[in-house]
């Protein structure tokens, strides 16, 4: 009943259903970045009707606001800097993914699209849902899916077969992208935040490395960000574990990169020490390909 | 407002508050078997007041029931051969537990009155509240880290020092108990049900063996149980992963037991292959300590 009083929460509703209603197998479908630049230009246009909030942070050198409905229910935090939602920056990114020449764009701005995107249908979400972490995240790993496979032009898959002497069985896992025999296989986990249970990322890129070889998995987990809001005091805070992250990197698997849409301060200073860990901007990932698979 | 018409749930939630209160490193203090005793004895009172309902199951030996309230809500499946709530077989295994002599009673009747304990009081959670689960979950955390702890005589302690090098931090861990210099510690994630979580004690067990050593710890998780209950057919299943499991005891670290207080029946079939997974009914560890430090 109240749907039919929302349309455009129902159209936001349409293109997110179509676009879950794809397989994996069709995750690199040239067709989806312009039903994603639909969802990026319909979530513009109905978070329009919502207030910005803002919000208070300790965090150096960034600043958070949140949408904010009439009722004061408060959506999750959008980084300032990096909401630029734009279907001409969106129109631009997709062009360059598809002629495979990003030399007119630069990384930042990529970075910033994806966020926006991202961010914009994952605060409508909050607005409009109690409760519903899934559907963010089902998104978020189909938007993450879907770019970086149009940039390898291949599509993921998630399970592998495991042959190893008397076992002969599959092995679920996360998107996985095989550049073919002889060459790199990329290993993405996708998450719109990972607090303690990052330790299941290094704990995968074990298995694989085990299974298959060491150095066959280029593990690049794909986050979006690592921010928690406390809606009483509107105060936004990074969880990190930094030290952790390193002792899971000496002893657990190595990854070959962490990519954040919101790089939290605490892990970019990871890029830091010695041994790196290396965590950068998403965007970056569209430049530096031919230096991971070299 | 409600509280002080219900006075049986009150009684029971006192107690597990006076439980909850306890520091980790107190957890191996006798008097928190007799704690333990009294919210046996008032959660068998507390659940006279329901119906039982029979559950469908295809689990090959096992019947399953719930407990059922007036309005048609179920409790988590139970198992009907492992439920004897009995404070005389409570008594009896303290009796053993504090005299260090288990030549009375066997291991059968042990898991049986632990299993009782802790299903009862999940069960009468699952009735009173709604989508808690952590009551359950710090209950059973509590009841098992008390239990092992007497039986080493140890209070378990959750962080351990990290010095590599120019690294100098703690790493946050499930239960650790230390026998001391030249014995072996026990690393005791504690569960009530795992599902595909499960990775991340392997890898915590990865992490010790990496920081401190192959062997020195010996891993040792304690679980509850992994049936699932589909509430409209009521049917019970084991959500289990034998393949899985397999996979990470070869590839990411070797954990010594696997013990559970209902075993399911794809994790038993583990003891068979070669190599084997032990995974066996918690009662066997108060018998077959011995041969784990040994």
């Amino acid at each position: 009943m109240a749907r039919s009083r929302t349309p455009p929460r129902d159209e936001l509703e349409r293109l997110y259903r179509a676009l879950q209603a794809r397989q994996a197998s069709s995750l690199a479908d040239p067709a989806l970045s312009d039903l994603i630049g639909e969802i990026l230009a319909e979530s513009i246009h109905v978070l329009a009707r919502y207030n910005r909030a803002e919000l208070q942070t300790k965090i150096p050198d960034k600043t958070y606001f949140a949408f904010e409905s009439r009722d004061g229910k408060i959506s999750r935090a959008i980084n300032s800097a990096l909401y630029q939602p734009s279907p001409q920056d969106w129109n631009l990114f997709i062009a360059a993914l598809r002629s495979e020449n990003f030399a007119g764009i630069d990384e930042h701005m990529i970075t910033c699209t994806i966020y926006s995107v991202a961010i914009g249908f994952c605060a409508y979400i909050d607005l409009t849902r109690t409760g519903d972490q899934k559907t963010p995240g089902t998104f978020f790993e189909y938007l993450i899916g879907h770019l970086f496979g149009s940039r390898l032009d291949l599509a993921p898959s998630t399970r592998l077969p495991v042959l190893n002497l008397d076992m002969n069985t599959t092995l679920p896992t996360d998107f996985v992208f095989d550049l073919g025999a002889g060459q790199p296989k990329f290993h993405l986990p996708i998450k719109t935040s990972t607090r303690e249970r990052v330790i299941q990322v290094w704990a995968h890129q074990r298995v694989l490395d085990g299974v298959y070889g060491t150095g066959r998995f280029l593990g690049t987990p794909v986050i979006l960000a690592e921010t928690k809001t406390d809606t009483r005091r509107r105060e936004v805070t990074e969880i990190c574990l930094p030290d952790q992250w390193r002792i899971y990197q000496m002893h657990i698997a190595q990854l070959r990169r962490v990519y954040y849409l919101d790089v939290p301060a605490a892990y970019e200073r990871l890029n830091e020490v010695f041994p790196p860990l290396h965590v950068v901007p998403f965007g970056k990932f569209f430049t530096e390909l031919d230096d991971l698979t070299s």
